[in-house]
C-alpha cells in the first residue's frame, strides 16, 4: 500500500472516528440499538451536548439511524446502519493493538 | 466481544488516533523514516505547530522516535517504533472501510 499519497476517503473516515467520543459511542452501538440514556450510562463523562452532536453527525454520514417506536411513552433508539456496523473491523483492530501495546 | 464495558486501554488508543492529523502522520511514517519537511510536504494543510505537537505526543506514548544523524548539516528523522508500526493493521482497517463506504 502506498502511504505517501493521501486518500480523501481515508481522511473523511479519520474525521468521523477521530472526533471526541466517536469510537466509544460506535463501540456501544455495536452491541445493538440503544436509547440516549443507555449510551450515556456507558460513557458517563460525556455530556448530553456532545452525544447530541455526535448523533447528528453519525446520521449525516449514514452510519447511524434514529428509530422512533410509537409507544406510550414514545421510545427512541439509535442503531448502526450496515455502513456503521462495518466499523467493527476498525474497532477490533484498535482493540487488538491497545491490548498488546498500552 | 463485550462492547458494553469501556476499556481504558481502548480509550487511550482512541485518544492518540483521534487527535487532528494523527492518522495521516502515522500513515506517512508507515512508509519509513521521514524528516519534518517530508511529513509536511505530504500533509500541506497541517501547520508546523500542529506537527510539532503531534511529534511530541507520539514520542511520549512511544510510537515514534526522533533520530539525529550527526552529519553536516545535521539530519533529523522521525521513525515509528515497533509499537507504532503495529498501528498498520488499524490504518488498513480504516482504509478498507473507507474505500467500501465513503
Amino acid at each position: 500500500m502506498d502511504y505517501s499519497k493521501m486518500c480523501p476517503k481515508y481522511e473523511l473516515a479519520i474525521d468521523i472516528l477521530g472526533k471526541k467520543w466517536s469510537g466509544l459511542i460506535i463501540r456501544v452501538l455495536l452491541g445493538g440499538p440503544r436509547r440516549f440514556k443507555d449510551i450515556k450510562a456507558q460513557i458517563p463523562e460525556m455530556s448530553d451536548r456532545m452525544l447530541t452532536e455526535r448523533i447528528r453527525e453519525f446520521e449525516e454520514v449514514g452510519i447511524m439511524v434514529r428509530k422512533v417506536y410509537p409507544e406510550t411513552p414514545v421510545r427512541i433508539e439509535y442503531e448502526l446502519t450496515e455502513k456503521g456496523r462495518g466499523l467493527e473491523g476498525v474497532i477490533e483492530a484498535i482493540q487488538e493493538w491497545s491490548e498488546k501495546w498500552m
